[in-house]
């Protein structure tokens, strides 16, 4: 790392955690990291899953540190490790209890995503074919309770009706930690809906909120076969429609699981099957993206395509620095 | 008892349980009530329950005895003493896992209510200005396990849209176990559209479902001050427009407990207050209904009414023994 490389901050990752892992953030000089702690996990199992994450900083204190403020990641960055950003990518660690919000808020915790593909109690999924939007109720409640003690809300696998209602209910901004824009990417995607559209986009970085762009092959125009190329297109197009200041990185990586995790991801225990007709299977990540390792090319391709070097910076960690540090912190009166 | 009483069946109550209350339902020579184990429980918490409800049986066998079949009801029946049969009000207890739909009903509960007042991850509530119905993903997959486990479905706190797709989407009657009719009662109660419309109790009785009518003040035309004669006006008129083998009694009687208890019941912990503008207050029962023990009573008032002693034994319990006959065992290949 020299002085004047970029801060990069990687809005979504899903791997299982390891030294293997964090190495390869080292080696892509990656200086903070948003990981995942649940998915369908209640409140003890998430518990358990911060426990694993806390001997892993014990054992790895020298590679990575829990992060929970932009100060704190700037100083980690800062010490040549890379920052770890607790969240969630379900409401189902805080089992219908909204003052778990504060309690995982105290343990760590600084985004959660209202739902993941389907309705919960809190929102609707990007998989519903009628997204109904936040409920009225513990919806309602959950928004108000993440504003006040600093979660950010997290919308990237919400249904476009949530997305909107979110920028609507929430008093700070939100965010889409790994998504695309699906007027870019076109249809043909296997997961239906997880793109937003551009409307949405506009909304939610209008109200200050940022998209972290993901070369995930079931979500980028391409898959597998999608270059470098493609993804400054899809860079150069979102910034082109909604502003330098909401475009950022949320790779969606994840590695190191048995393939069996994805139908896991995608029916919980809500079903006995995976209900998308797309194969559960790993699907392989393009050639110049095979890991966070390979992040300084993403960043060197930006710089390639002519951004200016400002620019360059806040896609690669200044916007999520921005709104991590206007987010994490208690609602000021 | 005599042996020409009728059985008396009572769906709904949800008191703090005891020998006082036990003594209450022999008072009352009430055959079978359906309790409520769980609101907002989750699966851990709901097994507490049942764990002291083995205990209560234990200390009361002379009393009670948990049934999970129609025969079971009528063998406890017929040793004087009361039969309980076992229900949710929430799908909380599931914690978003269709196997525990039959780990439950191997613990003996038969009965789920989809949702209470509010949207969950499988339906929408009575409170919910827009009922969006059952969820395309786990809501239909409960439907399918409930109805290839033998659970029964109970509607009563859902919204219409949910009750309609209920009737729809379930292979097998379904139940309204506490409910009245809304357009007897009329608009002018406290708990926003708990009662249903008489388009979904035709819906729900002709696909071979049955309701319990309630004297619950704040569910009842005339609230504590209804009359027994109003609470047989209900009956009357429910029964000319559903037919008499849809109508049953579900008191939705609940004493014992604490008045914060029905603040809990109304927010849960997803909350800080109750979201309804009604007060949580206990409301006075009828004078004749102070308990269960007043409830033949309640019946011989039908038979001065004109009901057949047919009907009246249909009305008094008939009617749930084969709701529960049909519902309780897997569902025939």
């Amino acid at each position: 790392m020299t002085a004047d490389e970029p801060l990069v901050i990687d809005a979504l990752q899903a791997s299982k955690p390891s030294r293997e892992r964090f190495l390869e953030w080292r080696q892509g000089s990656v200086g903070c990291v948003h990981v995942t702690l649940a998915i369908w996990q209640n409140a003890r199992e998430t518990l358990s899953v911060i426990g694993d994450w806390n001997r892993l900083f014990a054992a790895n204190a020298d590679l990575v540190a829990l992060a929970t403020s932009a100060a704190d990641i700037e100083a980690v960055h800062a010490s040549g490790r890379t920052a770890v950003v607790f969240g969630f990518q379900n409401t189902s660690p805080l089992e219908d209890d909204i003052d778990l919000i504060e309690i995982f808020h105290s343990l760590g915790v600084r985004i959660i995503q209202l739902t993941y593909n389907v309705q919960n109690n809190v929102a609707s999924g990007c998989w519903e074919d009628d997204d109904h939007g936040i409920s009225q109720f513990y919806g309602r409640n959950v928004i108000r309770e993440m504003n006040a003690v600093g979660m950010l809300i997290d919308i990237s696998h919400c249904g476009e009706k949530t997305g909107f209602d979110a920028v609507e209910l929430s008093e700070r901004p939100i965010a889409i930690t790994h998504g695309n824009p699906a007027a870019f990417v076109g249809a043909d995607i296997e997961l239906k809906r997880r793109n937003k559209s551009t409307d949405l986009l506009k909304a939610v970085t209008e109200a200050g909120g940022v998209i972290g762009l993901s070369m995930y092959p079931k979500i980028m125009r391409g898959g597998s076969n999608a270059t470098l190329d493609d993804f400054c297109d899809m860079v150069e197009w979102t910034a082109e429609r909604i502003g330098i200041d909401g475009v950022a990185l949320g790779t969606d990586f994840y590695t190191g699981y048995p393939v069996e995790i994805v139908t896991w991801w995608r029916a919980g225990r809500w079903a006995r099957e995976s209900p998308l007709s797309a194969p559960s299977e790993f699907s392989p990540w393009p050639d110049w993206f095979q890991s966070p390792a390979d992040l300084p090319g993403v960043i060197d391709a930006l710089r390639r395509r002519g951004f200016s070097e400002a620019d360059v910076r806040k896609v690669a960690g200044g916007n999520w620095l921005r709104l991590f540090g206007d987010s994490f912190g208690p609602m000021s009166p």
